[in-house]
């Protein structure tokens, strides 16, 4: 819409553009309820349109995922602390839409040959590595426990992952933060 | 089929011989794979004869994620203890097919007003007290991080569903077993 205000190609902006709007449907509607025709809608597109973007309704998820990503990346890696993580956790009880997305697509990725697989290995193995070395930064190369960071960064995401399960089924029994909280306490902080 | 060698209504036998059957169609297929016709086929029904037992997919799989309760329940809860968790995740290793059945529905349920909520919200709060007592069995009323029992039961939950999620993406990568070996060591064993 607003052409010439950068030098993006037209096609680049037109996609963020979809990217945003798809978010907005999921905050909105949930995975299930959203739709391709109310995401083409909302940008004015025809279906039509939007699928010489996106071919699927899973591509455009996996690409609001990635767009995402673009926001945890914006802290540098070196920044990256235990109290950042307590943080992300107080700001993912927030947005219930983002999270329940990211859970619900979680979910259909572990079945056989499902589109957002591939994103889903490649980002845990990336994320595990990232906690690992933020592991490592905070309590050197063996925790008070004795585990190294490489073995408990696997325990830290299943904690933040296991949790928002508990916490969208069940919001008034599940604190997540201060679950969170509690398993720091079994890291050793 | 085999009428008269028991006092269960026909009605709750053939039920029972449907449930084993979606069991069978997900464990080959995956949950997404898996058809109503599919099922219908296996037990000599037609589909329409089958929705008059199950009426909808999502509600047959409930009845097989139940029935799976059934088996965990064989185990009487005052003989649970965390080494009888360390064999589940090693058996659950074994059986991918059911850990992504149980891993892609427990996604699905998380989004609004998904039929296999409540049975997930029920469960997992059944879970939580069970593995409060377990822990209280194991180290009183307080773990040697001081966390209660209470505080505890959330944790292992999350880190049971949370590997199993990393564990269908890359196997190669995460080894279950393992990784719960190293959170019990967190817990204090």
């Amino acid at each position: 819409m607003a052409a010439g205000n950068t030098h993006r190609p037209r096609s680049d902006r037109r996609r963020a553009e979809i990217v945003r709007a798809a978010l907005e449907v999921i905050a909105e509607r949930g995975y299930r309820g959203a739709s391709l025709a109310a995401v083409a809608e909302r940008v004015g597109l025809t279906q039509q349109g939007l699928l010489h973007h996106f071919p699927t309704k899973e591509a455009l998820l996996v690409a609001v995922l990635e767009d995402r990503d673009q926001w945890d990346a914006a802290i540098p890696r070196r920044d990256w602390r235990l109290e950042l993580l307590t943080s992300l956790v107080e700001y993912n009880a927030m947005r219930r839409g983002i999270v329940q997305t990211f859970s619900a697509l979680l979910g259909e990725a572990v079945t056989e040959d499902h589109p957002a697989a591939p994103y889903f290995t490649r980002r845990y193995a990336d994320v595990r590595e990232d906690l690992a070395a933020l592991l490592r930064a905070e309590f050197g190369d063996r925790l008070p426990s004795g585990l190294t960071p490489e073995r408990a960064a696997p325990l830290l995401v299943a904690v933040l992952d296991g949790l928002q399960y508990q916490w969208l089924l069940d919001p008034d029994s599940v604190d997540m933060a201060a679950a969170f909280q509690d398993f720091l306490v079994l890291l050793g902080e």
